[in-house]
């Protein structure tokens, strides 16, 4: 079954692996007339693209895009576009050994069991690199919505017990900081923590946060295609990500109605306006005109220079020590991919959400007749 | 755009407003010969039925159901399912005065931003009773995969503060107490809390847990379409969900990837198994053979019987009082919805991992012939 | 797999068999505010009812609409709206017999090695009542698009070797012959012929044309949804539909080039006009402007009181003779339901049609504001 | 809305221009664990290429098909599989005076009114080179049907008037004749007609035939997604198509019941078979277990080197002579591109069908515990 084309009006197709020739995607049903370049893609692609500090991998990959298909005369013609990123400084014998065995906090055990073999270079295709389309797809959507008035901002809001401080909230912070946090102090001291982790061989996890401005009231379904619930979707099918939650998200378990609910009250301007967001810019599955607000919980990189127990191929218990260049830290290079998930998913429903009434269908096509 | 439908195998297709004639659903893409008889949908449907304890609405709902058609001599016949409840005892005049403004925490003024107006008879399609078409679903899934030795077990995990003791964790009790917990003693304790909310005019959130057990490694597609990652949008799309954790969840965030990852062995029966299950039995979007386990963070009751401030219709502030019989905590009769998302979701999987392999396919022709 | 749900944007989800309690459909996706009341659907179920003349069965089916859900004070409030028509006058009695052997030119064989058995009552799902939620569907579609000024016109054009003379078309014979012929004059030949098949225990088949009128250029997805494959795909869909060409069709094949292309021109009126029609209104997967001309070739009803050499369900060789009240044409009461499948396509890729320039999305959004 | 991707089970997302950069596809969910490498590719691609004989166009196209992903150790890994063909002899220069006009016969206009401009080079997306991606795609689907013992077989039947003449059948012939005719006298005959056809600057139509044979009855979900109106839907959606029957085709429409119902029996090994094939192997939207057979109009190649009559995008009548290398005939490279289509269309379905019993899935599942 098709599990690697994600959108509706929009079909984002992603492919590849981490050591074949390329990697890429095809992006059908975007809409004709929107300019674009390579540097629109790029410049997205190098907030993912790793050895940039000693947060991440010191792995080198240029990951320079490249548009095959549709585009002409620099906007987009409404065919398909097809992205190409190139494979170039992959070392394949790096991971001939763990072609034998599954390693722990991997998904190597689940494709055995799924294909009946996997492509063990690099993880095949459960590696990070798998986001290259999905970040690809996200600069086309992010600039759409941008010409709309709306911004999707994702940062590091945490790594292992250091949270950023809202008081010292520079948005520039997020794209010249190595962890992407939006607080330069939180920055150097979650960079202390990584370090650390890294010379004990260990790894950490983190906290992404979404924020969405601009966004009208409406958009989303009602019932399945919630916009809450499309946006858990597309975070969630990010890999390492373990939980996601909108507005105050998991504290509304221990909340009382009347400390949860949001007063509607009417702005200077006229508008119909909350008091207070704890539902997140989001109830009954539709945006309510407040901000989005959004969390993805990441788990610590599962690939440790250390030692640990696991079972080979063959059945039996064996101890490894998993060599490579690895993140220790993955949330500074996934938070563009969430940015990208939540771009994808929130366009996709706007435009959903254009055939939600009657006049405006018929007004689409009387008018313009 | 459609947004009721869910669901690529097997499409449930779900309709009906809380005060319309009737509600239910049309379950496409059910296999044929699984014997089902109402009786079989009708245990599902009590445990979300209204009335049964002071935990929940006066409101008496019968919720009976009726099977229109993909029956045949006791057997289901492959084509679509249409199953019917008919609304009993509605009592529109107690939401007239809704009509003209927005309730705090309800999808009020989204809906009439998307549509233009909207049903405002008891919430309309936003009514909790759109699930009754998802546990009608839910009771077909689960009855196939009973049949495979698979369980999908929801619970109340927790009401407000009050946390059930695993110790203590008594499988009979979720059907039994009023709250759906599975520990008798935190459930009078959280019944006290609701009762006191009650009194209060106030409501309270709480957690539900689901535990699934059975399931062979390798289900769930690898990228968009993970496992964890159709959890998640089949549980956050029912109503008063704010966030979805799998395994761990938000706590892998502080984690060290050397607390993190669970270690592979051998049981003495020969078969793969993790020595600790922090990955809640999904590694990179597949099964990986261990416990899946997931939880719902839900918020209160948004309707509650005291003073709230919020605008009307006409865009004037305005100070409401929600009359009517409302649930002070959601959370028990979410539970059996939350085990049937689950087991929609897993069963769709399940049918998409039968062609993962080609050998699958050929043998499933050429054994046959 | 799921195969009775049809639609993208509008999601029709039909079901019932011919025997069940009840038939009916719900139509996910269809736009808010759009006045509906069961006369609306009604008109278009009588047109495919039987026992209005000689030319259909003698079997009596009211087929009376009910809307259970999706409309409020009138109008289409833009959550499914669930359409159900009770079974009154089934008499299981009558196909007792041919449950045990497999009917020619029926689907009897193929169910029962797709699902191991079948609701042998009346063709079960197989019957033509499945259509009633069809044109309920195709009823809805067609009132918005003639709010666009688009009609979408089927009828007879032939039945075995008579066919309409187009110098005699009259709209109204349509639906006021048995034939459903826009010719009175051939309708009365066709109804000879047809009382003859009848006499002589036998059936026949004819040509089922539709004219759509009104559509602007444009409409249609260039490569696997255009509109002429989708319209393929809609009309073969209906049982005895064995061959669907668009314009001229099968001549083609015959054709020069310089024969077959239209070429463009300029209306008094300033618009780009085709001074032929070859295409039918459709090139490259998109209506061009001009008039959309479709046709269905319809078989003969395969049940026949007379006759017919088969084999049992035990595999032996034996002789019927099928009893029950059968139309001895299924082409006049075919042509609502080519109608009602055309109009549910077209709405739908209109619907698409809206997001196909950037600027349309953007306007949409921004002009609102 | 996306309309480049095709299938359910198997999604199948080409993309490419004319003369872009490269064409391709994208194919996912195909399965894992079949023997892939790009000559069992090339072979279906060398069919399509022009330039092997006077029935074609001049152009050079090598169309070497590249190999990206979801191939490792020479299998197929069960995720995308990314194919690249490179664009090499494109000559642009020679299409940019159509950019100003609308040629008679092709999408120019629609393209235009629908997106705002168009990639006029060669055609852009709706030029013939769109349907490499579904032949590479083809290619895939054909080798795992002919593993089940399944043989698609496409052919050209008639150009022009000329047809072939059955007792003449000659396999063979249709990969080593120009006209990919399976009988070499009528080929002779059809490239006299097309040479001719050529001198007088002008073009030819013709049909292809497909003979399905080894698929097992039951095939093909009974409502929406029929066997035949999925495959009238893909052959439709080939650029040049204009008509589409299954077996006898336009011919039931003048048939009695009696003579189109086929009768079934049963063959000395015990199976049941039909005495005759008027229903082209599909009854009720299922195979029937007897040969399938398909037809597809094909219309004239609409680029013709002479004088015709056209507008520009000014709004002027205009008169035009397209220059550029055409076929006088798009039948023979378009018979690979029928057999593709159907082969996609026929594996998707036959994977649906894998879960149409709660048998299959439960024994699937338990049986490997």
């Amino acid at each position: 079954m098709s599990g690697s084309v994600f959108g509706k009006n929009i079909a984002v197709s992603t492919w590849g692996e981490s050591h074949g020739k390329a990697l890429g995607v095809v992006i059908d049903g975007f809409p004709a007339g929107m300019e674009l370049e390579e540097a629109d893609i790029q410049k997205y692609l190098d907030r993912r693209k790793p050895g940039t500090s000693a947060a991440t991998t010191t792995r080198k990959e240029d990951d320079q895009v490249e548009i095959l298909s549709g585009i002409f005369e620099g906007k987009t013609t409404g065919t398909p576009i097809s992205l190409l990123v190139k494979n170039t400084s992959q070392r394949s014998a790096d991971y001939s050994e763990i072609s034998a065995y599954y390693r722990p906090g991997h998904a190597d055990f689940g494709f055995d069991q799924k294909y009946g073999f996997r492509d063990y270079r690099g993880g095949g295709r459960s590696s990070g690199r798998e986001t290259i389309g999905r970040v690809a797809s996200g600069a086309l959507c992010l600039k759409l919505l941008s010409q709309m008035g709306i911004e999707v901002c994702a940062y590091t809001k945490a790594i292992g017990d250091v949270e950023i401080d809202y008081s010292k909230f520079d948005k520039n912070a997020i794209y010249s900081t190595p962890t992407a946090m939006p607080d330069a102090d939180a920055d150097k001291k979650a960079m202390d923590l990584i370090m650390k982790c890294r010379e004990e061989t260990d790894s950490i996890g983190g906290i992404i946060e979404v924020r969405i401005t601009g966004v009208p009231a409406g958009i989303g379904e009602p019932v399945f295609d919630k916009l809450d619930a499309s946006f858990a979707k597309a975070i969630m099918s990010i890999g390492a990500v373990k939980a996601v939650e909108i507005g105050d998200g998991t504290k509304v378990a221990r909340y009382k109605g009347s400390e949860n609910n949001d007063e509607f009250s009417i702005s200077e301007e006229g508008n119909v306006i909350k008091n207070t967001n704890h539902s997140g810019g989001i109830l009954g599955g539709m945006s309510d005109g407040s901000e989005i607000i959004l969390r993805a919980y990441v788990k610590p990189t599962p690939s440790i220079a250390r030692e640990q127990s696991t079972v080979n191929r063959s059945g039996e218990k064996i101890s490894i020590n998993i060599k490579g260049r690895h993140d220790p830290v993955v949330v500074p290079r996934a938070v563009v991919v969430v940015e990208s998930m939540c771009a994808i998913t929130l366009l996709d429903l706007m435009i959903s959400n254009m055939s939600s009434r009657a006049d405006y269908i018929t007004s689409f096509y009387t008018d313009r007749k």
